[in-house]
């Protein structure tokens, strides 16, 4: 295969674009496919959602002009080939490294990127309000939203569809549907799809064509299978009406072959005519144009490293999410009431065998984070244990269900907040940086926040039963870092190791103990004796932790999260209380990472051990 | 009329409820319908809710046994009923008094009420919840959730219905249709159910009954006039089907007229041999009883002390909702960008006018907080100036939408925050003391708490013109506290009051300015010169505060709010920092405090006059 410098070359620009033929369309998929696949399987990154997308990203492009027309990707783990089409294609081998291309859509990258999308179900919102702001503004141009049927299962989706189909605005929505709502098993959305595909005249299409078409690989059920739209056939009087969608406002079109480019020229030249929201419904197959993607959308939705011949990826290491995965089965075999709820993250957060061991007791709710959480306060209402595993960014979008649902009611659900702390590739909006400030301001809730996977067991089980009240255990993603074995697991609050005579006090939590720790030896070894304070629980704070810090004169509080609202001011303030006379430091993060490693994160906000030994260095001993 | 003592005597217990006749159930709707008038027009309340769910609610108490069955009240400002025919008859006179009968479900009050709601859409999740606990831990009964179709334009609402129509589980969600979702103008929901009323059997019993049932008056289109299930003719094999709530897995059934007890039995008892989620859609009228608040609903869903004979309300006062919404149109004439959005509560939040003067540019997005945030963003990004109206209580919805939507792309929305402090009489899911702790999360967040009138003025001006990125300004609800004149209106981040030879200095923002000021004055009297620190912009802090706080003593930090995560933690970390030496600490608001008035609150919390006298006169000086 030729080497991607050569490759990008290939790809036209935007005029070019629009008087290619059906063959050289081809061709130049085949060559966005083969740049996509070749990136991914060094960088890592989003395969199956993109190789989907490849051809009605080309139509897109060939119907609208951006940035005057506007394109917001629902999630945005699917915009790789609109990045190659705009002016992202040169340094596409860059995908997902720290100063590269982001592997979602960024304004601050090109303006070709409307809009910052990461978490589900935001596009339609987002489109309603720039499609608005076009109309009073009497500026030119369409906007467009295409988010996936995954995303039609949070409620977020059905606000912007409800509201969006009201606007009488010129505001496309692509519903790509790759019937990966399915593998969620959400009854509604699934079911409702798939009675708009197989529609009488749709059936009509498959009669006469079923056969050409049928090379799509089977997915779910048979009803699946089929695809429709072939060239030439499309016409907007022969789409069948969604009584969902109309009722919403929305002309409805569709279902078309999404991998079919003259057909979605034709549709979005009729989605263009229609002057008012448009609901444009494409079936497309996740991985298409690489086997093992295609058998495997899973596995290659976010992938790691792989080889591109054997499809082999990398065996998966040990992660806390796995060690959580197994502690919680290994509870809920000896207790019934244990109950597993996610939201459409089965796999990342380790509950696949829980939900194969414990089908009654497993729930996979969709990408419905606010009903989880509400789901769970009436479980335990019910006298269940429910744990709801999430990770730290999209645990943001439950908070009015932590506070008013669960915490006023004291009910004692589990959070198992995975990805916490620093997140590695993906970029801002994935960043797990801000669920401590977030906990920190729920009433009751208790927050532990382990190092190692040791100390997740532990913290595990006294969440289960040690503790009244909503709880969270909180941890990262990946691995720890090498812990030094000073600290013991314990189920004790905080952990304190004495220097002898150290009038330097480190406070940290969480995996970056190892770092501080190692600096606080480093210290004592040349002289200045440093004391550390490991919080394991970090909500309550015990007041003991606070009368440990008092007798020292330099009290440094490194935080691998935000400081706005992090333990570290919950700690500043509770020294100021205690008339504490001295020298206060908080290191923290206090800038979004994006797209980063973990230590080049911590490197910048200096909480590796070289950068909290250069903190400390200016303190007047 | 007799009075309440005499009259709660007259409802029966729950063995007599079941045998009651047609003629004594209707005496029986007349003795709640006036006990509900009576109690609302002395305490204030939810009357028109009420009055439209009496039938209902005593059809549920003839089909079920609480709390052995368990019903959830969406919002729950319509459990008035249910609290007389449980065990809240003999104290009903009570309701909403500080220490009487609460006006929502609350499981600290009594057993039969099993879950805490205030918040709109959340009913469904619960009852899923509670559903699945019985089934998992064997234990017998239903569970009822009943929602309004106001609350089926929240996307929490759909995910809840989504999730619990695949549940198999014996678990009966009630539509309460009273066509308040049309008032809201969201399409879709209005749409689909206004289809479902004019089904074609529903259109046969109008044609047989139409005469009987027409006096229930008109609300809006002619079709809503339409009200269907005479007495005996309920037969489930004649309810139509519903393809939205099938398709979500739900046995529909409906509609039935709400106001019937015995079509309402009929319909309970086949809802009950389904053993599977059935949706039973009711149709009622608000204000149902009560003539004034039929033709009123919207000034009769929450209302003040009223006069029964003539229906007059108390006159609005001048409140900060008021001042806001006669200043953003004021702005709005000027400034074609300005938009106005508010999530179902167009009067609440001061909007009518604007609403009538620039329809164009504003927008009720339904009980869709979410969607309001992230649809705001979008607006902004495309050049306008939204200001979303929110209650304080409901920001809480929309936390992710403000963080990753909106301060990741810094987008300049504004957010007018109201009811931010205590809040009287609703209870504790209505407090707004969470939302400075809230927002001090949200990175780029600029933060505005003015204390009068005139500064909510200066504020929203600045708000609108002079800050980058997202931006709040929070006002309590109604007027402010006498505040004495020495705070001329600034639009300075911060007023500083100093008394010749101070030790002590009192910081604050927002409404009890004029109370710490008081007890400023009286210490200073008194020989104890007390300065005053009044923060105008409570984000960011001006570093010139905290210089000017570390002179001193004695440093008090007052906050009408959660302290933790409040401006008073920030503000002693920041002491902290630049180690202050001294005796600094925060009283702040550490318990939810429930159903109160702003004064008894503020009492208990320390943080009226005499209390801040109390809480330093301790000190040391």
């Amino acid at each position: 295969m030729p080497e991607h410098k050569d490759l990008w070359k290939k790809i036209p620009d935007a005029a070019t674009l629009q008087s290619l033929k059906k063959v050289e369309l081809n061709e130049l998929c085949d060559v966005l496919r083969q740049i996509l696949i070749e990136t991914v399987s060094q960088n890592g990154g989003h395969l199956a959602s993109n190789l989907g997308v490849v051809e009605l990203t080309v139509a897109l492009h060939r119907a609208f002009r951006f940035p005057k027309d506007q394109v917001v990707w629902d999630v945005g783990h699917q915009c790789y080939t609109h990045k190659l089409l705009t002016d992202r294609a040169r340094d596409f081998h860059t995908l997902r490294r720290e100063g590269g291309v982001t592997g979602f859509p960024s304004p601050a990258e090109s303006e070709a990127d409307c809009f910052i999308t990461g978490h589900s179900s935001t596009s339609v919102s987002a489109a309603n309000g720039l499609a608005k702001a076009k109309k009073i503004t009497g500026e030119d141009g369409y906007v467009i939203a295409v988010m996936g049927d995954g995303a039609l299962t949070g409620g977020l989706a059905y606000e912007g569809l409800s509201n969006a189909g009201r606007s009488h605005d010129r505001l496309i929505v692509i519903l790509n549907d790759n019937r990966m709502s399915i593998n969620q098993n959400v009854g509604f959305v699934a079911r409702h799809l798939a009675k708009l595909r197989i529609r009488r005249r749709y059936l009509r299409f498959k009669q006469v064509f079923g056969k050409a078409i049928n090379h799509i690989p089977l997915i779910g059920a048979a009803l699946y299978r089929f695809v429709s739209g072939q060239k030439d056939q499309v016409k907007r009087n022969l789409y069948r009406s969604s009584t969902m969608f109309e009722e919403m406002g929305f002309h409805y079109l569709g279902p078309i072959d999404g991998h079919n480019i003259a057909s979605l020229d034709e549709a979005l030249r009729s989605a263009k005519k229609l002057e008012r929201p448009v609901l444009l419904h494409v079936l497309t197959t996740k991985g298409k144009g690489y086997d093992f993607a295609i058998q495997n959308p899973d596995i290659y939705h976010g992938v790691g490293k792989f080889d591109i011949t054997t499809g082999k990826t990398s065996a998966p290491s040990a992660s806390f999410s796995g060690v959580f995965g197994q502690q919680l089965q290994k509870f809920a075999a000896e207790d019934d009431r244990i109950c597993a709820v996610t939201a459409a993250m089965t796999d990342g957060t380790g509950l696949k065998d829980f939900a194969a061991a414990y089908p009654s007791r497993f729930f996979d709710v969709g990408i419905a984070e606010e009903h989880a959480v509400t789901f769970c306060s009436g479980m335990a209402q019910g006298g269940l244990r429910p744990v709801f595993a999430v990770y730290s960014t999209f645990l943001q979008r439950c908070y009015d269900q932590l506070l008013n649902d669960t915490a006023l009611l004291e009910s004692h659900i589990v959070l198992a907040v995975d990805r916490a702390g620093v997140v590695p590739d993906d970029g801002e909006t994935h960043q797990g940086i801000y669920d401590v400030a977030l906990l920190n301001t729920v009433p009751q809730m208790t927050v532990f926040s382990p190092s190692t996977f040791e100390e997740l067991e532990i913290h595990l089980k006294q969440a289960l039963y040690d503790v009244q009240g909503p709880v969270a255990v909180r941890y990262p993603k990946g691995a720890a870092l090498p812990t030094s074995v000073e600290f013991a697991p314990t189920d004790r609050p905080y952990t304190f190791l004495r220097a002898e005579g150290a009038k330097t006090l480190f406070i940290t939590y969480g995996r970056i103990c190892s770092n501080v720790l190692e600096a606080a030896k480093q210290l004592t070894q040349n002289g200045r004796p440093t004391s550390v304070l490991k919080l394991n629980r970090i909500k309550p704070i015990d007041p003991k932790c606070v009368e440990a810090a008092l007798p020292h004169y330099h009290v440094h509080f490194f935080e691998e999260g935000t400081p706005h609202g992090g333990v570290g001011e919950f700690f500043g303030n509770a020294l100021a209380h205690n008339e504490f006379a001295r020298h206060y430091t908080v290191h923290a993060i206090e800038e979004n990472p994006g797209v980063c490693t973990v230590s080049s994160a911590l490197q910048k906000a200096g909480l590796d051990t070289e950068g909290i030994l250069r903190a400390v260095s200016g303190d007047v001993l």
